[in-house]
């Protein structure tokens, strides 16, 4: 071996857990961001583009998402004369606002409603679809206590829902409220909510695991713990059995009606003065909603959501696809949660030490497009991307011709291209077509362009022949058509339609 | 002071060189980067989004820019058991085609047509309006060596440039060739093209000073130095009076149309097969550009671009807009640069050491709206985005009422919002409804609601009746209506329309 040959070249290479997205993956998230965007500004909602970057200092720690415990930042410090500030890539859009609204709060409207899409980064061991890049698309009003606003988002999360093509009956949006636990727990030990933070965060744990244990396996979690079936014993949090039963009896509280639901929850939160705020702004949503056409088929109160009970200290809601699809293995399951948010007031107090309350809404971009192209699979729907037009090349001095013909094309909007391959191998350059999901082929050699007419390959129909053709309809040779030159737009318009 | 104020609070800024983008700065970008990938997809380019995160072996160091020498990355190492790669935060969309290409070119079809679209990062010095993220908007083709190609993307520029409202005329896309230059340099020094790069370089700079300092200027700089203004010394490139003409006939070789100037550039090459090559590929991109219709109002073949020429390898292209605009101080000015490319034929060489042939185009589309923002103003014409149509609360009891008087207009597609703030204080609702650019404001009260009206307030007729109307015409109150709520939608679109 020369020495020559062994540079140490780079490796192309992705680094761990990033991908890169090609054509309809982009163009797909692209009109769904669409969709999105076109609801939350019918709202009123204002759009918002910070920085990927953020001072860490300004960032702050507090990731609201439980199922990613070790989520980190990535970071890194500024060089400079005086020892640059450590900055970092955010991880969500909601501290990104944060520090937007503490900055710009004199010049914002309040209510500040503004929505924000983008990618966001998470410094985390990468697994098998789990990425360290990858799209938020966040709704929050800002500066508004009222439960109005809370509503509205649920509402327009439903429509957002619709607006992207699942149907409605497809999905439900469940509501719950932090305040109510938080009643139950002050009825239950006479704590105040701040103080009871561990507990809290045991029951909600502990509650996560209903569809894996049952009602039986959480209450011996809520008392004295339990041994799995791998014989490991996870130690209880020792609540009494009625204690148990109360913290049961809340997260199984969902009724047949929101009447009904509120009615239960009444009861489990007893004499509590928050939790009883908690069930009469739960009655309010249900009531605002009610009033603008959204019933319980597309909203419900609904005790037994957790998920972000833990962050947010008002309403929580989530959003979930309630059609199954096939896993992997072919094993029927529900596609689960797509969105969660709810209100939390502590927004901006770190910056400015003023408790600013404010609500909102973060929709899983990724997981709503798996589930949009898992229930076209379902429904045998085959979406493939349609290609150019492709103007071969049958003689490389005739550029210029076909690059006008190409040109003739795209005026009418018809999106094609000219083979700018090596040309010599005519097989090739279908063998590109066939690679690009080109609908059709034009091909024009010197007799051709002296009758002022091309051939036009229906690659459409060439493909459905090579599948089902007998050699007698292939002799006709119906897939190709003589066009004369004025007439290929239309007719390559009509092979489209 | 009590110790508990001394609380260190983060401050909330965003990092220095980055900024926010409100409302219409970012759907007016949002809107232009759609026409340019309309147009794009149209000539059959293919998007694709690579994470904003590379290696930085994989990145490597070939910053094209020559505005910015000092520009460099921003990067970090991975935290890790085996010390971590070093990753960075991707400088270009041109570096990361290079990889994806590649790492994926067994699957890609030849050539792969790609367009990408997105921020970009820089770890320099920050100045005014110069930021350390901004957006690029590139297409490129690769694994072609056809002029072909070159001449397609000088016609999508020009197509680009109207979709996204450069009217013809306004723009002008100049082309030129790295060979060229080599052949002139080849054909003066026998040197072959990769030995003299200082002496390109060199060039290079001082072409770049003719608009400061003229054809004397030059003459001097290529050749003893130049005393100037100021009275400092600029050392010159030490050519001879001859050579240092042919460089400025080089230059100046643009004439009144191509051929002309393709003539004058075969003189200037001299017998350099190189430089030869380079004329040659000129005239078949004016001809090909030509059949398609682009003349040279359009696309002109101009050897005063150097921009570009020290980093590409042939054909290079730059989009100037020609019309004048107003500079801070009121001084007219070119506007200059929108955008910029040309052939790079090393794009993969450094991962799998086999050279791939490479055109592309960068669109600097920050440029591209400051531009189209200049010429509106200079029209006249002030931009002004339309807020939603505010429903008023005048009984927060009734918020239900309201919601659903909202609901009705969303439904019927016109943006608009339930006012969410305090509602006590009601010019602080007229106030917001101002701030946010509302064409109306909806008013219902006790009184209305039992009739099944509401008041619409025209704010848009309201405004300029407070700048002009006499007193007599604010009497009539003309800029407030009462609708029967069965009418308001069709009243709202009316008022909108």
């Amino acid at each position: 071996m020369a020495k020559k040959d062994k540079i140490r070249r780079p490796r192309a290479e992705t680094p761990k857990g990033f991908r890169d997205y090609f054509g309809a993956e982009v163009t797909e998230r692209k009109a769904m961001l669409d969709k999105i965007a076109e609801v939350y500004h019918l709202y009123g909602f204002e759009a918002l583009e910070s920085a990927a970057v953020e001072t860490v200092e300004s960032l702050g720690k507090f990731l609201p998402d439980v199922d990613r415990p070790n989520a980190g930042v990535f970071a890194w410090q500024e060089a400079g004369e005086d020892d640059g500030d450590w900055m970092a890539l955010r991880y969500d859009l909601t501290a990104p606002l944060a520090r937007v609204y503490a900055q710009h709060r004199n010049d914002l409207p309040t209510p500040y409603r503004r929505y924000a899409m983008g990618p966001v980064w998470r410094n985390e061991k990468p697994g098998p679809g789990r990425f360290r890049q990858f799209y938020q698309c966040d709704a929050d009003t800002v500066g508004t206590a009222s439960v109005a606003a809370d509503a509205e988002i649920c509402a327009m999360l439903a429509d957002t829902l619709e607006a992207v093509g699942i149907e409605r009956g497809d999905y439900v949006i469940r509501v719950n409220n932090r305040k109510v636990l938080n009643g139950l727990l002050a009825s239950m030990f006479a704590l105040d909510g701040t103080s009871s933070d561990d507990l809290t965060m045991g029951i909600l744990r502990t509650a996560d695991k209903f569809d894996k244990v049952g009602v039986e396996g959480v209450k011996e979690l809520l008392m004295k713990g339990r041994r799995d079936t791998s014989g490991a014993f996870i130690e209880g949090l020792y609540l009494t059995s009625l204690q148990a039963d109360r913290v049961i009896s809340f997260l199984l509280a969902r009724s047949e009606n929101s009447s009904k639901t509120l009615e239960n929850l009444q009861h489990v939160v007893g004499d509590s003065k928050e939790g009883l705020e908690g069930v009469a702004e739960l009655e309010q949503i249900a009531d605002l909603l009610a009033a603008q056409g959204y019933g319980p088929d597309r909203i419900v109160i609904d005790p037994s959501v957790v998920r972000g009970l833990g962050y947010y200290t008002g309403p929580v809601y989530e959003a979930e696809l309630t059609f199954e699809i096939k896993d992997e293995k072919g094993r029927p399951r529900q596609f689960g949660s797509v969105a969660g948010g709810g209100r939390y007031d502590d927004l901006v107090t770190r910056f400015t030490g003023q408790a600013v309350p404010a609500t909102g809404v973060s929709i899983g971009v990724d997981r709503l497009l798996a589930a949009l192209a898992a229930k076209e699979k379902e429904k045998g729907i085959e979406r493939k991307p349609v290609g150019p037009v492709i103007v071969t090349v049958m003689d490389r001095d005739r550029m210029a011709d076909y690059q006008s013909i190409c040109a003739t094309l795209r005026q009418a909007g018809i999106r094609a291209e000219v083979y700018l391959g090596n040309p010599k191998n005519f097989g090739n350059q279908l063998k590109y077509a066939d690679k690009r999901g080109s609908p059709a082929a034009i091909i024009q050699g010197t007799d051709e362009a002296a009758r002022g007419v091309v051939q036009v390959k229906d690659l459409i129909l060439g493909a459905k022949l090579a599948q089902d053709a007998t050699v007698e309809e292939w002799k006709g040779n119906p897939s190709q058509t003589e066009v004369k030159l004025a007439d290929l737009v239309p007719f390559i318009q009509s092979l489209l339609a």
